[in-house]
């Protein structure tokens, strides 16, 4: 399977319904939505629910709005974590932030219009008609518990919390499980429970991306010590200068790349009753480890 | 109906749900929740809800929930209002607010948290048991469209630029039905969509929430202008100072006082084909009008 292709197509899918559902403006809130929408986002969290409802057998057409809905809510968390109060980032992807485009009143807003709208898409009645309402239901919860304070808002609070002191490995797992990982996990699981799945296929498809969702953080804090920044899109050593909390401050490179790589071998693992319609789960979780080093 | 009395009963309830539902803390992040949403909120917007649910002869106890929520969301919006890059507001209902309090990263965070934990509130499956999933589904993208770019942000957006120019009186009405009478128009419709209701009786609702809404900013605007300062919790005439725009700063006290009143008489009108069982919903709209003045 041509990994580096498909993600291109489902990318392209992805994108055409995000332009679809958000209005086109010259200015206003509009405007600094699709800004950061269409900054050159991978679509990750799309995509593996995407793959995984393939692995299952369901269809990538009747999730699509869910599946958008995880990418308006990975957009959301980075506008808000590079507010000044936050993290303070001036750039990402290679462009200004949405509170340097916008200023901080719009960003905010922006952030929240993003949410919001995320769980609007998720149950638009029009858009959701293929799917077990009970089932989306547990979704929808299921998101927002890992967006939550026991999720990817927690962990931003645990970040914030430790910038200037160093964690313990215990504590940097517990950060990125929190951040990154849980919405990343939740991603690929809607994907299988939206589909046809069994009970054993979902807490497989689980378990692949809790450590999918770890090594992408860990090459995420990797290529942020070692990347170009013009690959980058941002000033390598900015979580360093921010006395982030990150593998490599704490492990160095070489220990933190064979992190990576161990967690993608199990993640792949996960999927050994799977049959060739899990090829593209296969394919994004060696592309992750693998794509800038 | 003793209608003091009525609200205070159901306060006691939602709160119980509330304090129920939130971790206690010391401190961090659900400490912060905490504190905004025990900060003397009249829970205006579940009590609609519950209200409104036993005018159709629905189950109060099956939607508290989701009427909870409601007060999530309200509390959500009322935090990141306040921040400086908004409305910078040091004080709400007497007490520091949210920013003032616990910094702006946290009260930031406080909101996102607010927000997404409302979303996980309406579809808890344990606390959802009595209702249909395909309503309940329906209600959780109507509430979010209530609160998004096209009702309660998108008032807020408006409600930015105006500040410093005078709108027209279409202008400020488009803002108020935006900013207030949207969410408190769905939570009213909520109530009533998830009782075993007519879909006259949803409209019918619909109404009296649309009317109470906007009767209800006109007198917090009102308020705000000829409050005393003990009762309104922060210094009387703060939106003249920011040049806010306001029913009173457009058109008066008195004839912002007889707009409220005819609004009210309108949305007590809609319910007229209800029996007793919405004399809550009769008592809450003419209790807003005569709160204070």
């Amino acid at each position: 399977m041509d990994i580096r292709r498909y993600l291109e197509e489902k990318k392209t899918v992805v994108d055409a319904r995000i332009d679809e559902v958000l209005p086109r403006a010259a200015d206003g809130i509009y405007a600094a939505m699709r800004y950061s929408l269409f900054a050159g986002g991978k679509r990750l969290r799309p995509i593996l629910a995407i793959a995984a409802t393939e692995a299952v057998g369901g269809s990538p057409k009747d999730i699509l709005s869910v599946a958008s809905a995880l990418e308006f809510i990975h957009t959301y968390s980075l506008v808000h974590d590079d507010l000044p109060a936050m993290d303070n980032s001036d750039f990402r992807r290679g462009k200004p932030t949405s509170h340097k485009m916008f200023g901080d009143a719009t960003a905010i807003l922006t952030g929240d219009a993003l949410l919001t709208m995320a769980f609007e898409l998720m149950t638009a009645p029009e858009a959701t008609k293929g799917l077990d309402p009970r089932v989306l239901q547990q979704v929808v919860c299921e998101v927002a518990r890992a967006i939550g304070t026991e999720g990817m808002i927690g962990g931003q609070v645990a970040d914030l919390d430790y910038a200037g002191r160093k964690p313990s490995a215990q504590e940097l797992e517990h950060i990125h499980q929190h951040k990154t990982a849980a919405l990343i996990r939740t991603s690929a699981w809607t994907g299988a429970v939206l589909g046809d799945s069994s009970p054993g296929q979902v807490e497989a498809i689980r378990g692949y991306g809790e450590k999918v969702g770890l090594a992408f953080q860990i090459v995420d804090d990797i290529l942020d010590e070692v990347g170009e920044e013009g690959r980058l899109g941002k000033t390598p050593g900015g979580d360093r200068e921010m006395e982030k909390a990150t593998y490599p401050a704490l492990f160095g490179i070489e220990d933190s790349k064979n992190k990576a790589k161990i967690l993608i071998g199990s993640a792949v693992g996960e999927l050994k009753e799977f049959d060739e319609r899990a090829d593209a789960l296969r394919g994004i979780a060696e592309f992750i480890v693998a794509r800038d080093f």
